[in-house]
């Protein structure tokens, strides 16, 4: 539930004007306050017709969608009852300027909130654009706390695109088991992967086949005629043009979205708007969020299917469908065609491709800066490390520390402590570029754990280059995107192979790079990001795929910690952070 | 692991003595600090052959038993590694004087211990005896964190009772869904009660018959060959007397145990001496410990069943097998015989006699007060709050709060919010007793939830008169096993119907009555006990029966807060103990 409340201040405009607005009336000014009050709990769901413990908001899963136009506050009162678990809710792609603690990051900005605490998350959504929430906390997202962020633009502007009607959908991946279960597998050794997931939804639907389970004393658990798992319907009146926001918040899966018979013109990418290009499949990987214009110019007679596929790994999900549905025909009406199964799973070029083709729209570049001040090369490998599988960067697997990053460095009373909290030495910036292989297995897998940060100075500008790499077993790598808390970055490069840290540069687009929050880094390949380290604060940069930064695959950025504000007690209560209580 | 320490004083002996023995040296003096080091984390096990996860502490379930010696302060720093969910660890029988900050019960005594972070218990054993430990979080006991506290006599002293071994087994009963899954279904409307248990263990080793589950994706799920489910063997040698130390942490069963063709004499119940009586059928309900004698004097050139039944509840559970195994036989040789059955569930005369056979033993009465201060009824009954099945104490059914009692009573700092932190009115202590029918079930079911507290005056003596009734449905009553926190208490009495606070009470024992801190309410029955509220700090007072508590059937005491020494930090972080961190 949503209320809307209004602001008192408005800080882009003139104080008479905001005077004015206030005596004229304090609820027309354009900045509001956008409450929402959220109970996140287990419920038994049937999301693929398997029942199975799902963690909702306020009864709904997919959670709510967040609503807000360009400089409103959004405030959300979030009360735990998951029982025995904690949790913490990031706000991706909303870049917390002057509120770090508000990311919702666990350990790195806060503490996690614990059953029947309420954490009250306020920030300022200061740009339009299609975001996402999700909990961070261990593997908790694969549970089903997800949602979206719609941010419209401010009255009075519009977007350089026109449509009819704007729908929005949610496409994630779905297991059977719980995140519990599958960080125990992760966490053991020998090993146990989490392993492809049963089912894929759209909207929160799916269609797994319950003739795959059998439980003699459950009869009841899998069942495809509850309602609950009919397809997701997505109803458009023919001749209109929808723009559609597409998000993938995915466990583990890079996907391909399709709608049968129908082109999609790409105008949005995390946020910002893209130099339009069609497409007829659109590759979506975790964190990212695109939206697309579809017009209803097909066969108003019958019904369509929109699918996603897994791809990048050898799918072992069925396709996931939904139905477009045109008006009036009836929306569970099934289309007379097969589902369409997408582009082949392991063709990457299609891919690279398309990440290529996202370009900043003509009249909205922000152009970067023509160079940097410091350059990190990330080689993303497979590792073992005492004799556990994990992802590591540049030889070091990461790992979080019990008290938040951001407590320990802004509280000057656990300075002196701080040996405690986390690795006081870096992390490196660079591999062993001149010797080290990335088309085969590593001779030497072990690795090292570290919960040591980079230190940005502040106002700097910093290059990242991620370079994939092969994994464990030969003629293996995967695709991975990589998603920056706090921080829009530029989209300069990819490439084939190892990245040449010296003629690759000067093919960088420095003229209209796309900015996004999350870029995927291809087999056997890299990636080059640009960033202006100007967000006070402490931030994740890390592998979206839930298991893979559950074994390592991320870093932290400091950046401007003296000028961080106050930090709020609601972020502490673990760790170090009791030695702030006194006595 | 246990390390030996050393304490510099000894309370107990006169200056000139404990200055002697320093100087002789400080480790020979009789108290000691006995450390422990737990890691706490969910394993991957098949205790009944059923893979699930399942809660270790260093790998083992039942979790290592604590040994020390009456006197000695026991240490035990706890690492939660549960991935996203908190844990408490309440010493169970073990009266915290002087620390009621370490009694582990969350809500109660102190906030959740965080994953990733350490806690620190740290307490005296005043008195020899068989005690528990379990964890005290939601309903998370039933996933196996458990095992035994064994405090033996300080040396030089004896028991008043001779044997040649001194062995022990814990019961449990075990399910296959998780804790989770149960609070889920127990908080949903309409209410999904957790069912029967799928196993009996002894000694963390169960039978459950794996052709009852098939998964087809997951044929190793139920696997009867692992050597992990044989059954527990108790080797003993032909001849020999074996104090046998038997504790029941079961989540909901009541049990009888019973030694094939073997007498049992019961010594001690919950840290006291009992004047011997013999047994063939010990009945134990969850939270107690009986210490019995047991001479191997059958013969000896085979094995006997050793087995728990339930009682008082229709059982759905195969009967639990351990061996009784004669040295030298093979300790996996099954017994010529079938395993014995136990007593019939539903006649609860002999159990009514067991409990009123147990007295103290002679020599070591502690005589109770003569009279009491303050009676407190307290009326069992099965509810609905807002259309949710509820367990209720006089018609209110109990909710722990966010911020522990402890902290908010402690902390002046905090008194002016205590309207935030719970109920201030006191629940009632009693019902309407003329009218109200125990046979029959309630014509209106529906009660209050309350957080409210009984607060005794410091150093007076308090009677509680459990009651109990019919549940929701008719011509039931079930078993409850009461658990008092920081206390023994008196048992001065047991009877059937309605308690008559006029006449019963002429008929307690207040001769030689044992002291317990784990007692039953029969069906349909009386149980009243005495205590001296002589020990400060907040102490539950609740049925053991796991989904029990978890519905509401608990109340709370308060005596001499102002006498409670600073409270730890440890115990603080959630709710609104974050306000005693100064910015």
């Amino acid at each position: 539930m949503a209320t809307d409340g209004c602001r008192r201040t408005g800080l882009k405009w003139p104080l008479y004007y905001v005077l004015f607005m206030i005596i004229l009336s304090t609820c027309t000014v354009e900045a509001k306050t956008r409450y929402y009050k959220w109970d996140v709990k287990y419920e038994f769901k049937s999301p693929d017709c398997y029942k199975k413990l799902v963690i909702t908001i306020n009864g709904m899963f997919p959670g709510p969608t967040i609503t807000a136009e360009e400089g409103d506050t959004v405030v959300v009162e979030v009360t735990n009852n998951l029982v025995t678990e904690n949790t913490a809710i990031h706000w991706h792609g909303i870049r917390q300027i002057g509120t770090p603690w508000a990311d919702g990051t666990e350990g790195v900005t806060q503490c996690p909130i614990i059953p029947g605490d309420t954490f009250v998350y306020k920030f300022v959504v200061d740009r339009a654009g299609t975001y996402l929430y999700h909990a961070h906390y261990g593997m908790q997202r694969e549970e089903g706390l997800n949602g979206m962020i719609i941010v419209s633009v401010p009255k009075g502007q519009s977007e350089p695109f026109t449509y009819d009607f704007d729908r929005s959908i949610m496409l994630t991946d779905w297991y059977h088991k719980s995140a519990l279960d599958h960080t125990v597998g992760l966490n053991s050794n020998p090993f146990v992967w989490v392993g492809e997931p049963q089912s894929l939804l759209i909207q929160g639907r799916g269609n797994f086949s319950c003739s795959a389970v059998s439980i003699a004393s459950e009869p009841d658990v899998c069942n495809a005629t509850r309602p609950e798992c009919s397809p997701f319907a997505l109803t458009v009146v023919p001749g209109k043009t929808y723009r559609l926001r597409i998000a993938s918040l995915t466990s583990l899966s890079a996907l391909n979205f399709e709608i049968e018979g129908h082109n999609m013109t790409v105008v949005e990418a995390d946020g910002h708007f893209v130099e339009p290009f069609v497409v007829k499949n659109l590759f979506i990987y975790s964190g990212e969020t695109y939206s697309v214009l579809v017009k209803a110019n097909q066969d108003p007679s019958r019904n369509y299917w929109a699918t996603t596929n897994v791809v990048s790994r050898k799918p072992g999900t069925p396709t996931g469908q939904a139905i477009f549905n045109y008006y009036p025909n009836r929306p569970e009406q099934n289309p007379p065609t097969t589902p369409t199964t997408g582009p082949m799973w392991n063709d990457s070029e299609p891919r690279r491709a398309q990440s290529l083709a996202i370009k900043a729209r003509e009249g909205f570049i922000q152009t970067p800066p023509a160079t940097s001040d410091k350059v990190i090369i990330l080689l993303n490998t497979q590792n073992k490390v005492n004799g556990y599988t994990k992802w590591a960067i540049n030889n070091v697997s990461f790992t979080l520390p019990t008290t938040p990053y951001l407590v320990a460095l802004k509280e000057n009373r656990l300075r002196n402590k701080l040996h405690h909290v986390f690795d006081q030495t870096p992390p490196p910036t660079g591999y062993d570029w001149l010797n080290y292989d990335i088309n085969v297995n590593q001779t030497n897998v072990n690795a090292t754990s570290s919960n040591g940060i980079y230190r940005n100075k502040f106002n700097t500008t910093i290059d990242i280059v991620l370079q994939n790499a092969n994994m464990i077993n030969p003629n293996n790598s995967e695709t991975h995107p990589w998603h920056l808390h706090g921080h829009d970055f530029w989209v300069l490069g990819y490439g084939n192979g190892k990245f040449d840290p010296f003629n690759d540069p000067k093919k960088y687009n420095l003229v209209n790079p796309i900015m996004k929050n999350t870029v995927p880094l291809h087999p056997y390949g890299w990636t080059a990001i640009r960033f202006r380290a100007d967000n006070p604060g402490v931030w994740l940069f890390h592998c979206h795929i839930d298991a893979h930064f559950a074994m390592g695959m991320g870093i932290v950025f400091e950046e401007g910690i003296e000028r961080v504000g106050q930090l709020p007690n609601n972020i502490m209560g673990c760790g170090l952070t009791k030695r702030l209580i006194t006595p």
